[in-house]
């Protein structure tokens, strides 16, 4: 028998907690989803003004971190032509996301979850997701 | 050009309030999704022990509500056998939802958004919406 | 070689203008799709006030008429439970309808093209779908 | 609440009229999406001759440029190997297009829809929807 950490929901309103105030401060609405261990959606925020097409993007992005255990810009990475995970951005029915903005959530080493950002560019939407894991971090102390 | 009302995040919160509340009241953990007028999601809230399934139903409730501008149940009441509409749970890539639990939302007569629960009976999805509304709509004033 | 007979644009405005003018007169402001006899889109056009999904629902109406060669209502009557065809709206990975409203469209006796109309009732949706016939029909002689 | 605007039926006509003028000048028969605001499909034409494939493409095309608010060109010089988006092109179950030729429509600085074209390269697909936009410009003066 297996015995699985997962976020709860105070857990992911966290996440989100801290994602949307570094959102706001870089003045990018954005769209914000956390998942499970599994990848399924626990709680998602669109800003007011976030973008209709990362309301899938967003989540997409948590899934991946979450259900791969890798952030999504380590899987941008190694998604180069010639290198063997070349391609795999189409995978899983495309939604699994290469783009940067997905990061696991580990507690104790184990990956409990994950956050995904999506309406700035890949680099701010990484950077909110990890406000996102250091308020959570902060705030579970 | 046409102007259209659209629900903000702080009327999508209160309406994840209300629904929540009146899902701890009977005892019944759900997923709550929350879309915009054009069904898209807004917010989403998955309470600690909601089912995995509900994940997506939720939303597909929320979608249908808001974007057909009808409640789930009245769709139900319409798919029956012999009915011209027998068939309509399984369109839009079978996103629209026959089942009750699916709520559009109006403001001054206007669809705005769309609530949808599940993880209950229909029944119960379809009380927590509906207090999910209530809630919304005494906030408001 | 087979020699195929399709609708051009120029009928697809037809049947558009002939359904969408018995909308108005109804007062239901419609989603119309044109099809080749094919099934794939020549023509769509959303009235003012057509449903969102009522954007998907058309377009699968005129699929199925056309593809199919039936109309959506005929597929109706047989899509009862204990009939042989029962089940059939959710084949073709959910698009082809059950529900009234898609008509092929025939010129001298061969499928050219289907119509399908979505956001009224279905007996609405076949109403103006038959409205699109007859003024197609009209204007080309 | 927001406030949304949002192209109507008669916006969707002038942006297709001045794109398939422009396809005709340069002889190139084509397939003309326009969506909404959010990426739901308001008007369609595909001209005598215009791609099967293309049909799914143009409005792919205009369903990016509108609800992620930016031309898939522009998605198309990010999405290079090694960049922070690369991957992006499979995103929204490969709805999300980076392809030349769908630009978002602005009035008064907001998006209110966007335009798809596709049959033509990208860059004639790309000429061709800046013509449905300059159209709609003039005539709406």
């Amino acid at each position: 028998m297996l015995t699985i950490h997962r976020l709860d929901l105070e857990d992911a309103r966290l996440l989100i907690k801290g994602a949307s105030e570094k959102a706001r401060d870089i003045g990018v609405p954005m769209c914000i989803a956390v998942v499970d261990e599994s990848g399924n959606l626990v709680a998602f925020e669109r800003m007011d003004g976030g973008k209709t097409t990362s309301v899938i993007i967003a989540q997409d992005k948590a899934f991946t971190a979450a259900a791969a255990r890798k952030a999504t810009h380590e899987y941008n990475a190694a998604n180069v032509p010639g290198n063997l995970a070349f391609g795999i951005h189409a995978e899983v029915g495309g939604r699994l996301s290469t783009v940067g903005g997905g990061l696991p959530v580990l507690v104790n080493g184990e990956v409990v979850g994950g956050i995904g950002l999506s309406s700035g560019t890949p680099q701010q939407d990484m950077d909110c997701a990890q406000a996102g894991i250091d308020y959570f971090e902060q705030q579970r102390q």
